[in-house]
């Protein structure tokens, strides 16, 4: 064990080393296993990169990342093939020379013997070893990994399938990670919020997280503006648990004071489980009627576990005809108003509310596109109602951005939302 | 237009940014698309990175990338907030001065009141533009797209959702890319399966693509396990294009005779699109009871553009009750043979067929879990049903693996290819 330094690991990369990851169909799935687990040990993923079986290439990111982190996690490219240039590359830029290792060899001689097969020659390419690298047994596969200290930095060849990662990565960091990432963990803070736009939640926030950017230890702040939401993301890296997470306490309490209602998750559970939980507490069962929608509302509020408990189920209306069949809306409102509109969604959210015994229906009728859209009504104009006990009812048009897809998630977000405005404002939704 | 050379481009790296990139769940697909567009014409995606909103990483690995690659594409980090890098750390390495673009911040007021909302004062900086850029327009979001030319290399800033890369890059492919590829371009096949595992088959296909590989030009091949079918990508590099699919061509006809029925798909469509074309060449139409997977069947079918035609709709009976009274299934059925059998899910198809008259009705009902298992019937048991004109009727039990929206998704397959089986097998079904 060469130049072991005190110096606590922070920081990693990843390099994932193989042309077929750069296809149109690939996603490196290794990364985000290794981004949850170096973030539970306090290690901070900075970059992450994905290289085709190419020794330039390959040679100039793995001397950057060597050059920048404390811990650079290469996976793939281990095989036992001349494309396989992992084990080469990293010798060669780190300067050490290739040897190869017998207890490997006998290993592998072994593994293919227990298969009643001869080794091919060419694997013993996975015998070769930089000088001085410590082997890591691979239970699931042929290529070990291999760990390798230098002025205080780690460097870790992983093999590529994830199932040979998996494994591997917990007993690195059981032995070799953990015990050197010193006391600091990361903590983290995830606000969700819908209604506004990201420039508008930002303005609103700025003045509350811009300060703590500068405080002891630093909060750092990430605005993301995903479909239906806006996800704040606030990170501090302390080794006062307690403190760190009073830190973030106040930062949440003043962003749900500037935000108000529009916050609806302070701890990263999704619209679904947000609703579904305040259901629940309030005892209330519910129904859903989707025409453009399609079926995505209920499918997301059935994503639950447990859901069963307060979802009775739902009636996707399609046509005009079984809206009125099979949701007993009146023809002359569709009719009247059109399908698209706030009569027809509350005859929906009625009709399903009664035809499913449930104690809040909701309806949404809209137009998804690319076709079906007006000048009066456009594609992404989308009509929601609720109905619930005691004749409590609400309704409301939106007019939704992007593609049939997003229109759908849109037009269900703002259903499910409408459902939790509805339970957090007015006690008679609450009274059965 | 500064120094255009006539240096054909052949390489591109793309450079993600955005700290959210990096978390434990974020996937960047964007780099897939970008990967799939560039091979079309014929440029070679060499690596790509993910990389925090961290200026010094980015700088850095901007730099690195801008050296190696003929087109450098950034992502991301192009939004009114203090977090937002790429256009500062971009100017900053090409040595080229920002400049606020008085186009861009009138184009940005008339967003903004067009919605009858101010633009916040924030939003001024995605009008800073480095000296000499072309603005690129964004018909979908606020971010514009800026595009430099430097040494005979395009650097490429594009923003990061996707629904806006995706219009931008495809004008920038033609006014900008395509007229200084070479002639060599990349051609894909694409074959989807499902009722067979990933190893029966690669042993199945691989005599069949081995000889492939070595043919001029080779044909690459990856065998990919989605959930719910096997994708087979067989790539290849030509300037004749004809050729090219003339080869793709041999090798789909080999593939779709040894595998035969279990192949649906051979240009990319997914299974909701296969049933629904051929629903629709049948004149026929479908609806669907679903318990277990909550609605996902028909937000699936319902994805499609034009399922209005042949698409009735659904009922979502998660109850045991509503299953009864909401689509007909005799209240013995369940006692007998409990709620997820074969019988139950036949008289769901049926009843969802009367009530909505459909000319095929589908009924699923299984134990999508965690809970609700037994030994007799664990999790992950589906019990799947069709019902069609003249009597026509099947059904079959499937045991699913994985978590709650995995056992959803892979049921909502088994529904719709027993759809395709139908259609595709009898006559029957499809005689109205």
């Amino acid at each position: 064990m060469a130049d072991v330094t005190p110096r606590p690991l922070r920081t990693a990369e990843v390099i994932a080393v193989g042309s077929e990851l750069l296809g149109a169909t690939r996603v490196d799935t290794n990364s985000l296993f290794l981004a949850e687990r170096l973030g539970s040990i306090g290690i901070e993923l900075r970059a992450k990169a994905v290289v085709g079986d190419n020794r330039g290439d390959l040679a100039a990111l793995f001397r950057q990342a060597s050059e920048r982190a404390d811990v650079v996690i290469l996976t793939g490219g281990l095989g036992p093939t001349d494309d396989d240039l992992t084990r080469d590359v990293v010798a060669d830029v780190l300067g050490r020379p290739l040897e190869e290792d017998a207890e490997i060899v006998a290993r592998l001689r072994q593994r293919f013997a227990s298969r009643g097969l001869r080794m091919p020659e060419v694997n013993r390419r996975q015998a070769q070893v930089p000088r001085g690298a410590t082997v890591l047994a691979n239970p699931n596969g042929t290529a070990p990994g291999l760990l390798i200290e230098q002025n205080g930095r780690l460097i870790v060849l992983l093999p590529g399938p994830p199932r040979e990662v998996q494994p591997m990565f917990e007993s690195l960091i059981t032995a070799w990670l953990e015990p050197r990432t010193g006391r600091e963990r990361l903590h983290y803070l995830r606000v969700f919020v819908t209604g506004r736009t990201e420039s508008h939640v930002e303005e609103a926030i700025q003045p509350i997280y811009s300060p703590w950017r500068t405080a002891d230890p630093p909060v750092e702040t990430t605005i993301l503006a995903a479909p239906g939401q806006i996800e704040l993301h606030f990170t501090t890296r302390s080794s006062d648990g307690a403190a760190a997470r009073a830190m973030l306490d106040k930062v949440r309490d003043a962003i749900v004071a500037a935000l108000g209602e529009d916050v609806f998750s302070v701890d990263g559970r999704p619209m679904e489980v947000v609703v579904g939980e305040m259901l629940q507490a309030a005892g209330l069962t519910i129904a859903a009627a989707e025409s453009c929608t399609g079926g995505l509302t209920l499918s997301r509020l059935t994503d639950v576990p447990g859901s069963s408990a307060y979802v009775r189920g739902g009636i996707v209306a399609y046509s005009n005809d079984v809206k009125a069949s099979a949701l007993d809306v009146p023809p002359h409102l569709i009719a009247s108003h059109g399908a698209v509109s706030e009569p027809v969604a509350a005859a929906m959210a009625a009709g399903v509310r009664g035809r499913l015994g449930a104690d809040v229906g909701i309806g949404i009728t809209g137009i998804a596109g690319p076709d079906g859209g007006s000048a009066q009504k456009p594609v992404g104009t989308v009509a929601l109602a609720l109905d619930g006990p005691g004749g409590y009812a609400r309704a409301r048009t939106v007019w939704l951005p992007g593609g049939r897809s997003q229109v759908k998630m849109l037009a269900s977000q703002a259903a499910l939302d409408m459902v939790r405005r509805a339970l957090m404002q007015d006690a008679a939704v609450r009274r059965r």
